[in-house]
């Protein structure tokens, strides 16, 4: 897998067909996994609920595609990676419900449902993002795995949360260094709000498979790629996308006086930005050959994804 | 040490002042280990800084001094136990920092200074204190520690976590079980709300130690036991001592009509729930002998708190 294909060749609608299809598969299992979860029996119902709303019933579970794709792109099994998928899942739905809030975002819509304060009040929703941060580690912190990579699953998942808090704090409450340039930072808001995590996925599902050094450094290079890629995406999503059609209110960056991709390098070059991380994403997993097909298609999904 | 001594004799007295100064002591350490961690040096600053204002500069360092006395009477070495000790401050600050927001119980003051999200407003509040649960996840999963006591930490940890969260929506929320008397209901709230962590202190300081199984279910009834008196204790000053004695908000309880001892048991019998749980804490680390003595002097010093 040398290069990326040209878009609207066979090959290239191939690959993102079969890339839908990895999401697809992910989210149904990752939903069955959470649903069946034994730890919301251990909680208040009404606790329990809320929690379930905010991680269950969609989203695109691309997070847990992506450690379920980078497990088995090193060889390891793809049931054995089902709690660090959940986890991934746990602690992004974690953040939608806090950055949802009226004191941040304040969004009333989310996946075209109403978000969970609206749902179940404020009160609720602070205290179910709150859980479902903390669930993340009971059920990395329960996974049947030899306890070195129980640990290190947990530092890598801390790892990346810190950042993504740091990014929102970024991205809401300004603060980036001036010393600069505007596409500096915005690179620096994006690698922390939404690309560490994104990487965080890809090497937590490696570490599972036990992955080597070598390995782990590829896929960092591939989780960099995609994380900003993802970003600069949905940035051009946001203007470019109705409410009714992405499931959550648009037009945000704008209204909010927001950095973002099309702003600061216009819309065009946004396009180009995305081509241009897709290609490193593609060209930094070939030393894994075939077994990185996974990615691979996973990748271009990600970038033609118009929702 | 097979009982405890009657109160107001010497010994009793001695008793407690040796845990004032263990409580000293752990909270200097705890102090300096938090602010000199390298973990703030990775975020943006105002987040550091409204991070550092959550959780340093004050407070009893309760679970601290539990974590240290009771890796020290497993045989471990305080030293060692320092990140377990700073975890679990990261985590009860995290909890003080949301609890305090005007969503749930709008505080506006805390250890005699403003709370944090008046101190830097609401949406720095929210993110800050998911910041200190992450990190208390982040400072366990860097410390050097063999890594099968690293993953129960955290463990351990995450499970404390789940019920204090559980804990505060019984509290603030309701939703308690009518099946059971509202004793049993005040202890299932308060077994969450507090115990669970001051419990999981306890533990997470023996495991450092690498306790045996015996160990650990000797310290699980010493926990269960000095947990639920804490928040006796707390209730009984939030109806006795002036706001600004305890440093915070009092009388909140009845207030916000929630339940509490004093209410549903009166102050007297109250007074004598913490003797019949101090009791009952000394005498389930009798096995400890004297190397209990620090635990001993700590639930006695927890019982006669008057802040």
């Amino acid at each position: 897998m040398p290069s990326i294909d040209k878009p609207n060749t066979d090959a290239y609608n191939l690959a993102t067909e079969r890339g839908m299809a990895l999401l697809e598969t992910a989210a149904t299992q990752v939903e069955a996994w959470l649903d069946q979860w034994p730890g919301w029996d251990l909680l208040p119902k009404h606790l329990a609920s809320a929690g379930r709303y905010g991680v269950l019933g969609g989203g695109k579970r691309l997070r847990p595609s992506l450690v379920l794709a980078a497990c088995e792109a090193c060889g390891g099994n793809r049931t054995d990676a089902m709690p660090a998928a959940a986890a991934l899942e746990l602690v992004h739905c974690f953040s939608l419900v806090h950055d949802d809030l009226p004191a941040l975002d304040d969004d009333a819509l989310r996946r075209g449902r109403p978000t969970l304060h609206v749902h179940a009040g404020e009160p609720m929703a602070i205290l179910a993002g709150d859980l479902l941060l903390t669930q993340a580690f009971q059920v990395l912190g329960s996974a049947n795995w030899p306890s070195d990579v129980r640990a290190e699953l947990m530092r890598m998942l801390a790892d990346g949360t810190v950042q993504m808090v740091a990014g929102q704090v970024y991205d809401t409450l300004g603060g980036l260094p001036d010393t600069i340039d505007p596409i500096e930072q915005l690179r620096l808001v994006h690698n922390c709000k939404t690309g560490a995590l994104i990487k965080s996925a890809v090497l937590m599902g490696a570490k599972v498979a036990q992955a080597n050094e070598d390995t782990m450094q590829v896929l960092t290079h591939y989780g960099d790629a995609i994380g900003l890629m993802f970003q600069v995406v949905d940035d051009l999503l946001d203007v470019t996308q109705s409410e009714a059609h992405i499931g959550k209110a648009v037009g945000k960056d704008a209204a909010k006086g927001r950095p973002n991709w099309p702003d600061v390098l216009g819309t065009e070059a946004s396009g180009l930005e995305v081509n241009r991380l897709l290609q490193l994403a593609v060209e930094s997993i070939e030393p894994l050959q075939a077994n990185g097909r996974a990615l691979h298609d996973l990748a271009l999904t990600m970038a033609v994804r118009t929702r």
